[in-house]
């Protein structure tokens, strides 16, 4: 009974937080009243309460309230309770140290599987695969595990860049960094474009947006598949 | 009694590996007849020993073995004889996961602080900090703690990055990385441009190669150093 949006981004170049997405959450989030916000990848090192307040701002314009989880004593009963979850962006390692200490993830998975919508965004879609080994952030803090939710039967890779053909810096390319992973892991890697997002729905994950995703697949050549692409095949 | 060199990166762009900084080499590893090769970092995934080939090529310039450490029974013993030390870039968190795995940190801290001739490029540069908590590396395999070397009081980015003035790309800056880390972290962070590298010398820690470097400090805005700044008193 999974009802997921797993977003690239919560932003696009441009626009304001979540706009492009808006219409999308609009329908995804009928007849919700309340979501519940996870604020803890803090992006920038901002406070729960100031970022609970931008998800606040941003949903007000589709008339749906917002609730950061902070301010619940109990975590796990919160999200048993949610009408709906979002999990913001920022960083993985900050985001995945915290659902940890609080005991958080299984409860995410009971209450995504019980069929509570949920909404992740950069980080927020990154703990929504197997493991948070293709996250592109920083590892500022040390979490307990890179295991996350595995709410789908691959890996997540948001903001997932091009090479830019013409650069001079050496550090490694996008695609040189997942196809490392798969030298270690054999799972698949879904490299999502900004403005893309996966719709998850029972047992079907369908690309959306407007752009095409990148897959890598251990021991075989990256490939692009096309917005509208069913993804549940892919293990 | 250290003598290091810490180095951004092994290869600058449109020359062959180590050519920018061959020169330097062979005053720092002046009497030295074989280097250590630490391979462990396998950037693109490439095998120990062809990785070792690659520093052999490229040693063989300035009249220098290389021998892999890989190819040694006792790490440690290895580590304690070698006449020098190389270790090269690729992905930090397979180079610590594999380093702590074969007990080599205490070896190579003592070797260091021993006067064992150090070169680090990239990865092998990041373990010389404090902590890992500053790679620019995706984490394709979890290693049993952050901590390294800490053989200078600071942590290192390598690779360092400026902003792109014209990106439409909304994942976050190198900057915005760094400042990040620093609100769960106190130590400074140097940011190594590509061609830049510390020379190590003693108590002394002086930045070499033609650019500036970005220092960022807690509760603190980034600034500039030039080249040939002491660091000593970093901390």
């Amino acid at each position: 009974m999974k009802n997921m949006i797993i977003a690239s981004t919560s932003t696009i170049y441009g626009s304001g937080y979540l706009d492009y997405i808006l219409e999308e959450l609009q329908s995804h989030f009928k007849n919700v009243n309340t979501v519940l916000f996870v604020p803890y990848a803090r992006p920038g090192g901002i406070s729960h309460d100031d970022y609970t307040n931008k998800a606040k701002d941003a949903f007000s314009k589709i008339n749906i309230e917002v609730e950061g989880i902070h301010t619940f004593k109990n975590t796990a009963k919160a999200i048993a309770e949610a009408e709906a979850i979002f999990v913001g962006g920022g960083n993985t390692f900050v985001l995945v140290s915290q659902l940890y200490r609080i005991n958080a993830m299984q409860p995410l998975v009971d209450a995504v599987n019980n069929g509570t919508p949920y909404l992740g965004t950069s980080a927020g879609s990154n703990i929504c695969g197997l493991t948070m080994n293709t996250t592109n952030d920083m590892p500022i803090v040390y979490p307990p595990s890179f295991k996350t939710l595995g709410l789908v039967p691959f890996n997540i890779n948001p903001h997932y860049l091009d090479p830019i053909s013409d650069s001079e810096h050496m550090g490694e390319t996008r695609e040189t960094r997942i196809k490392e992973f798969l030298s270690y892991n054999t799972q698949p890697v879904v490299g999502l474009r900004e403005g893309s997002w996966l719709h998850v729905n029972d047992n079907s994950i369908i690309l959306k947006g407007n752009l095409s995703a990148r897959i890598f697949k251990h021991n075989q050549a990256p490939y692009e598949i096309e917005t509208g692409s069913e993804l549940q095949g892919l293990k």
